[in-house]
């Protein structure tokens, strides 16, 4: 281990519990919840194993009226729901580590679509989701009962084994719509000054002290700033105050910034590395107590400058984790060279948001360790030794070139290019996206350790030259090309537009000029960062989509508010719902896409980001040839470059296998319950 | 039985089976899917029950290349998925019923976000559904392997037990991507002409009658018009053809109108009972075969005509067999008055489309047979006989009313409007809207078939009155009404809007004059609907909201695209993603939503639709006086009809019991699998 480093692995006293180090896992959501355990307890068990210090869960309801359905989430809701929970502590604690539980109550927050009972909130509110409803308002009996949920969730969560148990008071949820003046307007005791605001929280603590205080650690989850301005939460003032008054009374305090989810797990394209720390930086001059915030910290030197300064005392990490679990290990054998750093794509983000299971760009592995029986430090090796050769360094190539590599296969990667990383080399010069060449770049960096990799950039490759090599599998993963039809996820019908450019004629140094208009039927990133792109240049542009928002599917990955905002700051003209009919001399004929009524707009260059296609022209010859050949990632499917990495991941693990992998799945029983 | 309707009830032959009476539960979705297997089969066991002749399940995966993730989908993918399809198989069984299973393959509109694998299409195409990503085109490989699929799952349905197999052709899935030429552009046997389009069509019909022919019906759910005009299926086109093509190959012809799923599910505001019958009835002109088509049938008069007039063979529903299950048998009863009608809202879609359980306005037992044990014809009678005072005779007090007096309460529902119904009394008046108004008719009129419950309209009672009343218990089922402070689901600061009338206000006379601005933060039916009756009224009408599109939320019902062609169509402006800041003279002062730049609109007219408060004012008063009082509904959480009547259910189902009752949940088992 690097002696500077050292700090980073100093246990940390968390009242009543120590930890071993200082890394610590906060709480993220994996969309595997009450019904999956199996499959979240091996996930947790892996950050253990990885060296997290503390390990904690996602959110773990406390009552049926905090129902999240159809995002998966944890239930300790009576003793029935104990054993799953009992099983993710016990796979952390066979590492060594300590384990937390998040318990949760989403309040207005929650529509209870599963146990359809009335929502709760400090006041009657519209419910922030999953529409048409209310939160009602509670009544001093109502918050009696739920300092009860508290306080029983709590002792089942020690009855589990969690040694450090969550006052969940961030992200919107129903302590911080308490403590908020934003949600808060109550008459009462509770309402008011930010005494009463507070009285919830400080209840809560006090409670779940008493509860289980003896034996288990009591953390506050606190967002110190809310980013609405003055007349919410912030860390110059309310969140401050807050911290002030209930200083000493949690045995630890995971603070950042909240309203939505959005604000605290900003992808990188809208902030750096430790971007919370501004906000957060204060609080350990207020206690006595640990403090670990996140910030997406992926750097050694970074962590130690962050216990050095005395911003926090652990290093809080949710995606970075997610990205390598073995990052902590990692630093104290002396390899950190080896982290796989996130790269604050938000695909994880993008999972939960979509409610299924947690995927990763970075690491593959993820939420695939108990159906796939995946680890993401070891791979099994070939029974026989095989020569491969893999055609393209692209996010595929690459992944299928290092895992094959890691199997013991000797592999050759041909590249036609002078430089690795394919689409990424292009993609990671659109504004904000500079982190995603860390795709490439660790695997570049791991390929080099090992020897039976050999990498030969400039090789483009002929169908002959491929069958000539004479290697015992081909491995095709020469990436795709944007579309010049127009067809999309809304326009199905091919469009003629001779003139139109596409991203990868502007990424090759098409020349623009006139009004610009982008299409975008993709909904991905490419549209909007390109209008970005090219109003930063000073053009004219116009961004159109059959959608109703800009890169609508970047709300997945928490993204699109700040899209928008920026393409309209910037002067982009943005026409949403409109679909492309033609380009003409001077102008483009679009149609609204619910009444199909036509309208025209000036254009002299017209941009379509409307959908990929395979660059596959090798296959179909090697195929005829004999070859033993398979495609990977954009050049099978195009789709985002965590799907093209997964693919060629899931390609390496099962190569040489006789049959297809099983993917395990949860099933419930068909008789009775468990 | 009224002799008229025999003609429903007689046998018809399908293949090798033969339908006990013409009453078909077409496929339609649960949100149960695989991982709910008791729930599933509790349900359609209660269909049965209720003398639906013929049962089929949801949509049946036939491999993880079509995975609807997080959508609740049952699969057959290996034969450890038998089990869980043969206890629902069993369950229709139990009451003399076949039992339909619909094997699917969704194509392009599966993105496999469980199962992580690329989905596969005619050609090249973007994922419809789950982006960004992309479904590969398939081969002559692929469709060899494809083929196999759909043969094993019929082998496996077969072995579950069921009757009928489907081949499914509809709502834009694979084979139907294969049949259009919108989506198939293929060059090979597959492509071209409409012949080599429906070649995989007449190879899986074959396929599935060489394998299971022998004791299982085979039939086939087609499309006959996608509603895209010449350049897709239409019934007057290829659709014919098609049919004509296969006239004699299947067993049995299951059609109905598609692409996507909102044209078939059309809701009651879009479309009448049996509007599918110009798109469907020339098919029985072209086969032998019993034809069944849906059209949210639930008048027995209309079903009757639909067989003589040979239109189709069975009565086919969905909505109508989820609203009563039990309408086949009313009708054989002779109650055809007690069949409790689809109003066509569509929140049963809606459940499909949050991915959550199936749930429905009518109906409150929906999908609650296995957790709770709901049936919807029986209620366990009260051990005790008690007096219960309801007050209002809204959807939640009629329900109370009705459901405390099948539990044989003696029940007075005084209502303080000369006539019943509430919101529904109001809201029926809307355009479009006036199927709702069934809630209150089939409820008022259950209640008069009980002796037990007494209704006092035009009572309207104080708390006194009430507490004088000398009941054992009240309910206050008193409403909700529509707040003036612009809160809502964006908006969460208070408002100082004097001027502003809400929806209240406009049913209830208020003069409307200037331009009208409608500002809908709420974002279900109610604003577009002002919209649309005040435009239709002649009013200049200009239509804000927050959000991007206009009723957002009514995407979930399916009729977010209707609602604002309608509204363009007709001349309302509307302008998306903009928050009300507040009201000047002649004016209302917007900000932007992303960016918070401020516009001014002209505006003679405020009305806000953005959230509602409980009208609660009788609870207080009634608890101090220690009057035994509950809350059901919009009184004690503003929300859907649906969720109105729902909650009135429970509170009826648990009135008088020691503890709530446990809601059962489908967990999957801590080691191993099942």
């Amino acid at each position: 281990m690097d002696p500077t480093h050292a700090i980073l692995f100093e246990p940390v006293k968390i009242g009543p519990v120590t930890a071993p180090n200082r890394f610590y896992q906060t709480p993220h959501a994996t969309g595997l919840g009450w019904q999956r355990p199996q499959a979240g307890a091996a996930l947790r068990g892996m950050k253990a194993e990885g060296g997290w210090g503390v390990v904690c869960t996602e959110y773990c309801s406390i009552h049926p009226t905090s129902d999240d359905s159809p995002h998966g989430f944890l239930t300790l809701w009576d003793d029935s729901d104990i054993p799953a929970l009992a099983l993710t502590a016990d796979a952390i604690h066979a590492h060594g580590s300590l384990a937390g539980i998040e318990l949760w109550h989403g309040g207005a927050h929650s529509s209870n679509r599963m146990t359809r009972v009335p929502g709760i909130a400090p006041d009657v509110q519209p419910a922030m989701f999953h529409l048409p409803t209310t939160a009602r308002a509670m009544d001093s009996s109502d918050i009696k009962a739920f300092r009860g949920w508290q306080r029983d969730a709590a002792l089942r969560a020690k009855q589990a084994g969690f040694d450090i148990i969550y006052v969940y008071a961030g992200h919107d949820y129903l302590p911080f719509q308490f403590l908020s003046g934003r949600s808060n307007t109550r008459g009462d005791a509770y309402g008011g000054s930010l005494e009463n605001r507070a009285r919830l929280l400080r209840e809560m603590i006090e409670d779940t002290k008493e509860a289980v205080g003896d034996t288990c650690a009591v953390a506050v989850r606190l967002a110190v700033d809310e980013l609405h301005g003055p007349r919410g939460i912030t860390s110059a003032g309310e969140g401050r105050e807050v911290i002030e008054m209930l200083a000493e009374l949690p045995d630890l305090w995971d603070v950042n910034i909240a309203g939505a989810l959005g604000n605290d797990s900003k992808s990188a394209r809208f902030s750096a590395e430790g971007f919370q720390e501004p906000y957060v930086a204060f609080v350990k001059s207020l206690t006595t107590k640990p403090v670990v915030s996140v910030g997406r910290f992926t750097s050694p030197e970074t962590m130690v400058a962050q216990i050095k300064r005395g911003v926090q005392d652990f290093i809080g990490a949710a995606r970075p984790s997610i990205a390598d679990p073995f990052l902590p290990l990692k630093i104290r054998e002396g390899r950190a060279d080896e982290i796989r750093e996130c790269i604050g794509c938000n695909m994880c983000r993008a999972a939960n948001n979509e409610a299924v299971h947690l995927r990763c760009t970075q690491n593959p592995t993820m939420a695939e360790e108990w159906r796939q029986g995946w680890h993401p430090e070891r791979i099994a090796v070939l029974a026989q030794r095989q020569k491969v050769l893999v055609v393209g360094a692209g996010p595929a190539g690459l992944e299928a070139a290092l895992s094959l590599g890691r199997r013991g296969a000797e592999v050759s990667l041909a590249e036609a290019g002078n430089t690795l990383g394919g689409r990424i080399l292009r993609e990671s010069t659109l504004p904000g996206l500079g982190t995603w060449v860390r795709v490439r770049d660790w695997r570049a960096h791991m390929i080099g350790k090992l020897p039976n990799v050999q990498v030969y950039p400039a090789s483009e490759m002929t169908a002959d030259d491929i069958a000539d090599f004479g290697a015992d599998h081909v491995v095709l993963a020469t990436g795709s090309r944007w579309r010049r039809d127009g067809i999309g996820v809304a326009g199905m019908q091919a469009l003629d537009l001779p003139k139109a450019l596409t991203p990868d004629d502007i990424f090759a140094g098409a020349a623009v000029s006139g009004p610009v208009v982008i299409y975008d039927d993709d909904h991905y990133f490419m549209g909007g960062a390109l209008a970005d792109r090219l109003r930063a240049q000073g053009h004219d542009v116009t961004y159109v989509t059959p959608h109703a928002t800009a890169s609508s599917w970047t709300a997945m990955t928490d993204e699109q508010g700040f899209v928008q905002a920026k393409l309209l700051q910037a002067g982009v003209k943005i026409v949403v719902s409109h679909l492309l009919l033609g380009q003409d001399a001077g102008a483009v004929r679009l149609a609204c896409a619910y009444t199909g009524r036509e309208e025209e707009r000036p254009c002299g260059t017209l941009i379509v980001a409307t959908g990929r296609i395979p660059v596959d022209d090798l296959f179909a010859p090697l195929l005829a040839a004999g070859v033993a050949v398979s495609r990977v990632g954009d050049c099978l499917q195009p789709s985002s470059i965590a799907d093209a990495i997964y693919a060629a991941h899931r390609f390496a693990r099962g190569f040489g296998a006789a049959t297809d992998a099983v993917l395990r799945r949860e099933k419930p029983p068909l008789k009775g319950m468990i």
